[in-house]
């Protein structure tokens, strides 16, 4: 889908005052959430045209393809929007299972627990043999 | 947990230049995404210490216990925090089963489908009914 067609429902979304919406990543079979980035207009028509997740990286202020470098892609099943329209789901096929640059499955691997927060998951995959080419 | 206790683990969190985090609201045993919404340091603490959903509304810009109209509040199972530091998971138990201010179970309803936001999700409970003291 190219910026040409019709893109009134980019119109609807409400992008905040940097252009920007949370969007969640959701494992479409296990629900598992596995990660929480931003995407801009064009990070969401990316991700249509791909079928492939990608996100607007904050801190390197560009457009990112999750998986790029890892190889650990995710493959959209669905996407869905609120109520209010300023938040999203990715429910995707996460490949490789292993959604986080730390090497485990989701990025929300701090658990609260008496005051403390506790790495409650295991590295699936040593992040030094994620990212060497 | 008052303020006068350890709060170091509030301190670990990077709130945004608001001051706020995006905190995604999950049923704990369906996994089912029910709602985006923003936490501050006092909506957090609050939220533990209550054992209840509490967030900060940007729209009256106060604290927000989910709920408090409807009696639909979010019972919290367990808190998550992500890699960075700044987007947190609420595992709950919603009661009523609706989270959404539509009457919906879900706030994420608009689903996308072949470049329109269609929307998927029945309303459970009259909103008219549900906002009626």
């Amino acid at each position: 889908m190219s910026e040409q067609e019709n893109t009134a429902w980019l119109d609807e979304i409400k992008w905040n005052a940097d252009g920007l919406v949370p969007a969640v990543a959701q494992d479409s079979q296990s629900g598992k959430i596995l990660a929480l980035a931003w995407m801009n207009r064009d990070s969401l028509l990316q991700t249509i045209k791909l079928k492939r997740a990608v996100y607007w990286s904050r801190s390197k202020q560009r457009l990112w393809q999750k998986g790029e470098t890892s190889g650990h892609t995710q493959e959209i099943q669905d996407i869905y929007l609120d109520c209010d329209k300023d938040a999203i789901i990715l429910s995707v096929i996460q490949t490789g299972g292993v959604a986080c640059h730390t090497g485990r499955q989701s990025c929300f691997f701090h658990h609260f627990e008496n005051g403390k927060w506790v790495i409650s998951a295991p590295v699936l995959i040593n992040p030094d043999e994620m990212y060497k080419k």
